[in-house]
C-alpha cells in the first residue's frame, strides 16, 4: 500500500513533448515552409547525436560557460578602458582651466555613479553589491531565481561598466560582481542543457559550482586559483565530481579571455595580467621570509581594523533615520554625492597629489609591484610609476602612507554605495600599498647599511607589494586563493613560498575569536540565510536541536484512509509528497528517490558515503519505520570482500 | 527508558588520568627527584598552557608534520644522491676495462634492489609499492593499522633510499611512498597530539588528509599542488575545515624542504626544484595552443595503451604459477633478477647509448625541459644535454624514440617489483620525453620553414616537453593536479594556460568509457575496499540496494527486558551500544552521539549539511521511531529569518 503524489506530473509532461515534436517532423498542415523545417530539425538532431557521441552535453554547457564570460569580461575591459581613456583625454585638453579642470574631474564620476545606481534601482534592484554573498548562499542549496534573472544579468553588466568607468576615484573592482554574472549565464546554460539532454537530470547545482570558478577564471584569466576560490566558497564540502567541470570550465574561460586579448592587439601572446619582471636569480634572501611573516601579521591586522570599520558603517546605513531614507528612495543622489565628495578630494592640486590619484586601477597595481626601489630612484627621470607616487616632491614613503589613510575610509564610505561593485580589487591594491610600504622601508634601511653584508643585490619592494596584496586581501575574505591569484596574476612564481606564508599568517590573525569575514558582514546585514556566516554571529545557531525547528504538525495519511480523507490530504497540503502511518503513527511508506529516510531500500553508495561524511561508525536501517537491522564498516568491507570472491 | 553501554568508559578512564596527574605534582614517595619532577611538569603544564593560547594543539602538530616530512625529504635526498654519485664514481674509475665496467654497472642496481625487496618483505611486507592506493582508501573511511604503523615507516624509508639510489635503470620515483610516509608521520603525531589536547576529540582523519598534501608538498616542495593532489584523491567529498591545515602544513612542508636545500648550499636561495630559463617575452605562439591540445590527446592516447599492459602485467603476476612462487618466496632474488635484466639493457654500450641512461632521473627532467631546440645545435659541444641524447652520434629524435619504445615495456616490468617504490616520477619523466620528441618535430618542421612567416623567434621544444610531462602523467593517475605541480616545479607560469589545456584533454581521453587509473588498478589487484576504483571493475555496485548487504539478525533488546535479559545481550553482542525496541520492533533508543538516525534531537547544523550534501528536499524525522514531522528547506530558511528577528 504505497501511496505518492506528483502534483506536476513532470515524466507524462516529456512524453507528450517528445510526441509532439515527431509530429512536426512528420507534417503540421498549419506552418509554413514544412519540408524546410523538417530538413533543418533533422540535422539539428543529427548534429546532437554527434555531439552527444563524443561527450555529455553538459560538457560543451561548461564550455560554452567559460568562453561568453570570457567575452563578457572582455567587453567590459574594452569599453571601460574607453571610457577611462576619453576621461583623461578631456582633462588633459582642460590644462590650465584649473576649476573646469576640477568638474570635469568629479562631475564624470559622480554621473557615472548615479546613473548605475539609478540604474540598477529601476531595473533589478537585487544587481547592487558584489552578488558574492548570495552566490555563497545559492551554493548551499537555497534558490533565488531574482539573483539568477536574465534582466540581473544585463542591469549588473551595464551597471558594473559605468561604476568601473568611475575609476580609482571611487575604486571600486570587478571579481565579484563578475562571479555573479557568471553564476546568471551558468544558470541560464543549465536550463538550455536540460532542455538538448536525452536524460532530464538537473545539472543546475553543478553548473553553479563551476560558474563561481569561472567567475575568477575568466575576469583575470587565472583558471587555477579560480577554481581554489569555487572550493573554498562552497558551504562546507567539495563535491569532487564538481572538480574536473571546473577545470574544464575554467581554463576555457581564462584561455578565451587571453585570446581575446592577443587578438585585439594589446599583447603578443597569452601571458599574465600584470607580468611582473622581478629579478630571477636571487628573488629573496632566505631570510625575508621572516619579514613576510611579520607582513603577514601586519596585513591581518590591518584587515581587521578595516573589518570593524566596514560592520560599523553597514550597521550604521541600516539605524541613521537619514541614510535609510536616502538609500531607500534617493540612491541615484546619494551614488553621485558620494562620488563626487570622494573624487574631489582626489582631484590631483588638492590632497590627491599625494596619493597618486591619476593612475587607473591597474596603473596602481602595476606601479606598486615595479621591482625596483623607489626611494634610490626619486630623482631618476626615466622611472614613469614611482614619478606618480612623487609628484609633489614630498618623499614616496609619505605618499605611501596617505594612500593608505586616506583610502581607508574612503574604501568604507563607498561600501555603501548601492551600484554593481567589487571589493576585492581595491582591498588587494590597498594590501599592496601596504606591503609595497614596508618593502621601501626595508629596501631604504638595506641600502643604507643598517642591515650590512649583503650588499651584491639590493631588496625588491615589489615582492612585498605582492605578498601584501595577497596577505591582505585573503585576510578580508578570509580565503587562502588570493595567495595563488596573486601569483597567476603577476606571473611571479619565485614568489610562491613567502606569499603563502603571509596569506596564511594574515588569515590566522584575522579568523581569530570567531571574526566574521567582509562576505559574512555582508551576509548578516542583507539577512542572507547562510549557515556558516550566521554561525558566527550567533556561536548557538549550529547546535539547536531538531526538536525546537519542526513543524508541529505535518499532514499524515492513516493506512486505512477512505478516498475522501486522501482527496481532503491532498487539498490541504501544500506538499508534493503524504507520508502514510500506520495506527501506532509509525511511518509506512516514503518515496525513497526523493526523501531521504535511512530506508531498507537505499543504495549501497549512499550507505557508504553517508557512513563516510558523517563519521558515523553505526547506521540503523528501518523498514518502513520498524528496526531490520545496522550497517557498520565491517558490514561494508564484508561486501567488498564478497565482490572481490567472484 | 535508555539504555547504553559503553564497554570502555573512556570519560571514567579520563579523570582518573588527570586526577593521578595531580597526584604526580603533589607527592609520590616511590620515585627520586620528586621536587624536580614537580617542577619540570609544572614548567611542561605552563608551556602547553601558553601554547593552546595562541593556537590550538593540533596546529603545532600540522606544523610539526610539515617539518618532519621535509626533513625526511631532504634526509632521503642527500642520501640517494651520495649512493648514485659513488656509483658514478666507481664507474668512472673503471673505464677501459668494459667487464668491469658492465657488472658495476648491473650489479649495483641489482644489489640496492635485492637488498629493498628483501627488507621489506622480512620487516614489514605491507611497506611495499607506492601507498597511494592504501592512503587512498584509508581516506575514504577504512582504518588499516598495518599501513600506519612505526615499522612500516622505517623500513618504507630505507626501502625507498636504496630504490632511488638504483638510479634511472631501474626508473622509480618517491612521490607516491613519500605520501604514505607522511600520513604515517601524520598518524603518530594526531596520537601524539590527542595526548597533549585538552579536549579528546579525534583528530586522526583530519591529519591523514593533511599528511596526503604534506607527501607531495615536502617531495618537490610544491604546497599548492600538494593541496589539489589531497584534494582529488579525497573520497567523494572534499570537507572545507581540511583546507586551512592542508595549506598550512603544506606550506610548513615546502618552506623547510626548500630552507634545508639553500642551508646545505645546494642552491643560493629557495627556487622551484627543476627551474628552467624559457624566453620569457613569447613563451608561445597563441596558435600553439592547438599542438598542445594535440599533445594531450595523444599522451592520452599513450596513457590508454600503458594503463593496458599495465592491468595485464598485475593479471598475469597473479595468475602465473612461476610469478606467484616467486613473488611470495623469493622477492629478493626477482627484484635482483629484474633490476640486473633491465641495468644491461640500459648499459651505455649496448642499447643505453640510444636512451642516454647515464643520466639520473633528475637529468634526465632537466635535460627534457631544455628550452634550446635541440635538432639545430647537435653539433654545438657547449650545450651538455643534447649531448648525451646524441652521444651515438645518431639523430635525437631517433634516441627519443628508442627510449619511448624501450621504457614503455620497462616501466610495465618495473611495476612488479615487490619494493617501496614511486610510480609518478617515471610517468612524469615519460611524459616529458613524449612531449620533446613532439617538440623537436614542430621546432624541426618551424625552422626548415615548413610553417614560414613567423621565423623572429624559434619554437620552444622544452614548453612541449612540460606540457607532455603533466598531461601524460595526469592521464596516467587520472588527476589534474599533475597540471599545477609541473608548473610549480620548473617555475614556469608562462605555460599555465597550454599545460593545462594539454592535461584536461589527455585526461577526457584517459576517462572515457569508466577505465581505471594507475591507482584503480591497483586497488582492484590488491582487492582494498575502496568504492570509486571496484565501481569501475563493476558499474553495478554503487546500486546495489541495502538490503542485499545488511546483516539478517542484530542483537537488540526488548523495552521491557529483565536485567539477566540485558546481561546476556551484553555478553553476546560484541558492539558497543544495543538498540532498545518496543513491542512492534520499533525502535525505542538510539544513542545520538554515535549513530546517525535522523533522530529528533539532530543538531541544527547536521540537519542542514544533510539537506545540502545529499541534495535532499525533505526530510523526515522520527521520535523514537515514530513520524514527528518532516524538514524541508522553507522550514530550515524559517528558523534563518527567527534568528534574524533579534
Amino acid at each position: 500500500f504505497t501511496l505518492e503524489i506528483n502534483k506536476n506530473n513532470w515524466e507524462g509532461e516529456n512524453q507528450s513533448k517528445t510526441s509532439r515534436n515527431k509530429n512536426l517532423l512528420i507534417a503540421d498542415p498549419v506552418k509554413p515552409c514544412q519540408r524546410t523545417r523538417a530538413v533543418l530539425k533533422e540535422c539539428l538532431l543529427k548534429l546532437r547525436y554527434c555531439l552527444g557521441h563524443v561527450c555529455g552535453m553538459e560538457w560543451y554547457g561548461f564550455a560554452a560557460l567559460g568562453i561568453l564570460t570570457a567575452i563578457l569580461s572582455f567587453l567590459m575591459d574594452f569599453s571601460v578602458t574607453k571610457l577611462l581613456r576619453a576621461h583623461q583625454w578631456l582633462y588633459m585638453k582642460l590644462d590650465g582651466h584649473i576649476l573646469l579642470q576640477f568638474f570635469c574631474w568629479t562631475l564624470y564620476p559622480a554621473c557615472l555613479c548615479a546613473v548605475a545606481a539609478s540604474f540598477s534601482h529601476n531595473i533589478c534592484p537585487s544587481s547592487t553589491g558584489s552578488g558574492i554573498p548570495e552566490v555563497r548562499t545559492m551554493l548551499a542549496g537555497i534558490t533565488m531565481p531574482d539573483y539568477l534573472s536574465l534582466t540581473n544579468l544585463f542591469t549588473k553588466f551595464l551597471g558594473l561598466t559605468c561604476t568601473l568607468a568611475a575609476g580609482s576615484t571611487v575604486f571600486l573592482g570587478k571579481v565579484g560582481p563578475f562571479v555573479h554574472l557568471s553564476t546568471m549565464i551558468g544558470a541560464y546554460l543549465s536550463k538550455l542543457c536540460t532542455l538538448v539532454q536525452d536524460n532530464k537530470e538537473k545539472a543546475s547545482g553543478k553548473m553553479l559550482v563551476v560558474a563561481a570558478a569561472v567567475g575568477v577564471a575568466s575576469c583575470f584569466g587565472a583558471p587555477v586559483s579560480g577554481v581554489l576560490f569555487s572550493v573554498e566558497v562552497m558551504c562546507s564540502h567539495f563535491a569532487l565530481r564538481h572538480y574536473c567541470p571546473c577545470f574544464f570550465s575554467a581554463a576555457c574561460g581564462a584561455l578565451a579571455f587571453r585570446l581575446f586579448s592577443v587578438w585585439s592587439g594589446d599583447i603578443e601572446t597569452l601571458q599574465a595580467l600584470f607580468k611582473t619582471n622581478f629579478p630571477t636569480a636571487l628573488p629573496f634572501y632566505p631570510l625575508e621570509i621572516l619579514l613576510f611573516a611579520l607582513l603577514g601579521l601586519l596585513c591581518g591586522a590591518v584587515s581587521c581594523c578595516y573589518l570593524f570599520c566596514h560592520r560599523w558603517i553597514l550597521q550604521f546605513t541600516k539605524t541613521n533615520p537619514i541614510f535609510i531614507k536616502m538609500l531607500t528612495t534617493e540612491k541615484g543622489l546619494y551614488s553621485g554625492m558620494v562620488a563626487f565628495f570622494l573624487a574631489s578630494l582626489t582631484f590631483p592640486e588638492s590632497v590627491g597629489q599625494h596619493m597618486a590619484s591619476q593612475l587607473t586601477m591597474k596603473q596602481l597595481l602595476i606601479s606598486l609591484l615595479d621591482s625596483g626601489q623607489w626611494s634610490s630612484q626619486s630623482h631618476n627621470a626615466s622611472v614613469q610609476p614611482s614619478l606618480e607616487w612623487s609628484s609633489s616632491g614630498s618623499p614616496v614613503c609619505l605618499s605611501l602612507a596617505v594612500f593608505l589613510l586616506m583610502k581607508m575610509w574612503m574604501l568604507v564610505l563607498a561600501c555603501t554605495l548601492p551600484l554593481p561593485a567589487g571589493f576585492f580589487m581595491p582591498v588587494f591594491v590597498y594590501g599592496a600599498a601596504l606591503g609595497r610600504l614596508l618593502g621601501e622601508g626595508v629596501a631604504y634601511a638595506s641600502s643604507t647599511g643598517v642591515t650590512s653584508g649583503q650588499q651584491q643585490a639590493s631588496i625588491n619592494p615589489g615582492g612585498y607589494a605582492l605578498a601584501g596584496a595577497a596577505a591582505f586581501s585573503g585576510a578580508v575574505t578570509h580565503t587562502l586563493s588570493p595567495a595563488l591569484l596573486a601569483i597567476e596574476l603577476t606571473g611571479q612564481l619565485s614568489h610562491a613560498a613567502p606569499v603563502l606564508a603571509a596569506t596564511l599568517l594574515a588569515n590566522a590573525v584575522a579568523r581569530s575569536r570567531q571574526r566574521p569575514s567582509f562576505y559574512d558582514a555582508i551576509s548578516i546585514s542583507k539577512r542572507l540565510p547562510h549557515l556558516p556566516s550566521l554561525a558566527k554571529a550567533c556561536p548557538s545557531l549550529p547546535f539547536t536541536p531538531l526538536g525546537q525547528v519542526l513543524r508541529a504538525k505535518s499532514v499524515q495519511l492513516q493506512k486505512a484512509a477512505t478516498p475522501l480523507e486522501v482527496q481532503q490530504a491532498v487539498n490541504t497540503s501544500t506538499e508534493t509528497q503524504i507520508p502514510v502511518v500506520d495506527s501506532h503513527g509509525l511511518l509506512y511508506s516514503v518515496s525513497i528517490s526523493s526523501q531521504k529516510y535511512m530506508d531498507f531500500s537505499f543504495a549501497f553508495s549512499q550507505v557508504h558515503s553517508i557512513l563516510t561524511l558523517l563519521e558515523a561508525e553505526t547506521l540503523l536501517v528501518a523498514e518502513r519505520g520498524r528496526l531490520v537491522g545496522l550497517i557498520t564498516w565491517p558490514d561494508v568491507l564484508n561486501v567488498f570482500s564478497i565482490i572481490y570472491m567472484y
